[in-house]
């Protein structure tokens, strides 16, 4: 657990001394300049990464972490990727970037690949530059498709940045957002150690969750509702493993009522799950999917819809009214096609499954075991959340709903002396390494939670 | 004029028959999978680049154009700049990615090259993908930062395609997308060509637009209006350099009333208009302003928003309740690194105000003179419009707004025979090349334009 590296440079070729310079000026300037995301900018003491290799980072002062968060759980594919790397750099040398009305091999071949592994016949993509105005696209072409407005999201998700995306999100960054007129209505999904319902089983939570979305469709009215957004499995909210028979039943509720079905697989797509896409076990062909992050593990930054060939169809004597200046970028979609193929070769999918099942899994469920701390640990693949509360019976959160505490602070800075890199969310700590993870990774990741959890 | 190249390789290395092999299996690909931005799709044949360099793209036949379009006016270093190329490859080999809340050389360097050529003290910045989320979250800050709702924005404008852009934007693009719930208001800009206000002289049209904006003012009431949000110079709409005053007359409205101004630079930023930003002749100040495009030429995708003191305090100690992962992507910075060393170490910006000076605005006068079907020609550095009319007195336009007409459609087809890559938008084509383009390459395209108008 030792967090030096011995040898004086970095895997980049930096040196210590030369990155712990250049840290120092990059953080000088960071603070003088640098304006960051959902934050305080006063109170902000960024650390400095200088350099990244497969499950690993760097920090300005040649500490090596273990990045048990893939960053924003983006780096399916480990940091620094040859094979993506080589890829960046002979597009770059290639063809930077055309505009999005030409046509390009990089991003010809890129919508090839996703539409291969998309269930169903969703082969059509429009590319976007990340998840937030994936999300946007997807609604407005359920909206014109449907010629309906409304949008039905649940309470517990993210779905980006942007006007239409923070207001499809149910978690707490959406209220300052929020002035009540984005046509999105929320509910709540299945959720059964906070049941909304009232229920003691799996099953029961999924046939109340069901019955709870149909009689909002029915209050809301089923004329105004163009479609329902979710994430498949939510992400950043939980980690909530949908319980069997739920995306089925919220796809025949979409058929009986002529709404849209849109899966948001921005965190949960590209091998997250263990699987391609989160939503392949249930089998369910949503009408328009939407992803980022592990398309190309955001080494160039993209995103997209797929959608299905009856949506698609809406516009192919119309104009679809939406678009942007890098959507199909060669250099984005030419690091996504090096990614997919690698996935494809090196069984990245299948590893990210393997050792969700035989090692994070169990792992954590023996965490569980020892630290009562743990309220519950749920996922599937590299894709964990831990719930971290003051009493096992009360379930009361170790960190209020979108806040903090001393004792979830402590436990973030323990990780990250003892060389891990986590991601933390309110109450939970989420275990999502990247696909490439290795069961030696995976198994230091859980030693530094059992001590992290120990100390506080 | 002609465009076929002799040698049988392209710039980068490419043979013609592997180009002609990549293209077709680009095309095939493209139309089976590619979801194209603001097209109905069934009725698109793209035409696949393979290579550029410079000034010059080249299509599927191993055809050579001069890209007068600079692909969506984004390309201002030119295609394959080398020292761009180079600092893509180089930071893909030291660090592709790295979550927005840690600190970066790259971002850093980057933050602090761009507040080094805002105006005033806009000294902040906050990156986003592209110049649609970066309008997102200009209007985001203002309306947090005054507590007011209300945006107003010109007719005849274009800010981005996701829900609070477009709504912005003025423009028929808009329509299927406006809910009447966006809280945004238009006005007209001063356009003396069209004028609104029937006026005489430039004075004229200036001092009557103030007023307009004045009682626009009074009538939706100061008290609920967050900012006035403009293109410096309007770019698709139709390039109009604002008269002398009117940036004045704006920025003196806002003081008076609590009003922001942002300044949406996405187009006309980064020497486009012959200056770093156009607005830098006026002298004025905006409150917040936006880019995207020329800080990177779109080499990677890159946008922002740099923020004034008093606006950036506002975040000092409450959060900024917005945010992106990919925001200050290290690769997207380190080519707005490598490109703003390279515009000030070339002079590209004082080469595109000389070219628009010496070459292409008295070369499109000159044209004006001797072809009845251009209305008006306008510009400034690498920035120009023409006003392409049926009529000279009734200045009837060749093709309508928001759509197209047969012989709008033969000049871009004409155009393109001779070589030439145009950007057109309804009856006008505008004149946009790289701030990089050469003398002769500008002399190249305005004979070919010369041509292209005499077979209309």
């Amino acid at each position: 657990m030792s967090t030096s590296i011995s040898s004086d440079a970095l895997p980049n070729g930096l040196s210590v001394a030369d990155a712990r310079a250049e840290a120092a000026r990059a953080y000088e300037l960071d603070r003088a300049h640098v304006f960051h995301s959902w934050s305080a900018q006063a109170k902000l003491t960024p650390m400095t990464i200088t350099a990244s290799s497969g499950s690993y980072v760097w920090d300005g002062d040649g500490n090596r972490l273990l990045d048990f968060s893939s960053q924003l759980v983006n780096t399916n594919i480990g940091h620094q990727h040859p094979k993506v790397v080589a890829a960046i750099a002979d597009q770059a040398a290639k063809l930077c970037t055309v505009a999005p009305q030409h046509a390009n091999a990089a991003r010809s071949e890129a919508a090839r690949l996703i539409a291969s592994h998309t269930p169903g016949e969703l082969n059509r993509i429009f590319f976007t530059n990340g998840g937030a105005d994936a999300n946007e696209h997807a609604v407005r072409m359920a909206r014109l498709h449907t010629g309906k407005y409304k949008v039905l999201s649940r309470y517990r998700s993210y779905h980006g940045g942007t006007e239409t995306a923070i207001n499809l999100t149910g978690d707490p960054r959406r209220w300052p957002n929020d002035h009540g007129n984005a046509g999105i209505v929320h509910f709540f999904g299945p959720f059964l150690y906070r049941s909304q319902f009232h229920a003691e089983t799996q099953e029961q939570e999924c046939e109340r969750a069901l019955e709870h979305l149909e009689q909002t469709i029915a209050f809301e009215g089923p004329s105004t509702i163009a479609a329902i957004l979710l994430e498949t499995i939510p992400g950043t909210a939980g980690i909530m493993v949908p319980p069997p028979g739920y995306l089925e039943g919220v796809r025949a509720l979409c058929d009986k009522y002529g709404i849209m079905l849109i899966a948001d697989e921005v965190m949960a797509g590209f091998g997250r799950a263990g699987t391609w896409f989160a939503i392949d076990p249930s089998g369910v062909v949503p009408d328009l999917l939407t992803f980022a992050k592990g398309v190309n593990s955001g080494y160039v930054p993209l995103g997209g819809v797929a959608i299905a060939p009856h949506v698609a169809a809406s516009f192919d004597d119309v104009a679809y009214p939406g678009g942007l200046t890098y959507s199909g970028h060669p250099l984005a979609t030419a690091a996504a096609v090096a990614t997919i193929r690698a996935m494809e070769d090196e069984g990245i999918v299948e590893n990210a499954e393997r050792v969700g099942r035989e090692i994070l899994g169990p792992g954590l469920h023996e965490l569980a075991g020892k630290h009562d701390v743990i309220g519950e640990v749920r996922g599937t693949g590299v894709f964990w959340a831990v719930e971290l509360v003051t009493d096992r019976v009360t379930k009361e959160p170790l960190a209020p709903y979108g806040g903090t505490s001393e004792a979830k602070g402590r436990f973030v800075a323990e990780s990250k002396k003892l060389g891990l890199l986590s991601f933390v969310n309110y109450n939970r700590t989420h275990v999502v390494p990247p696909c490439t993870v290795s069961d030696d990774e995976a198994r230091e990741g859980l030693a530094i939670l059992d001590e992290a959890l120990s100390r506080i």
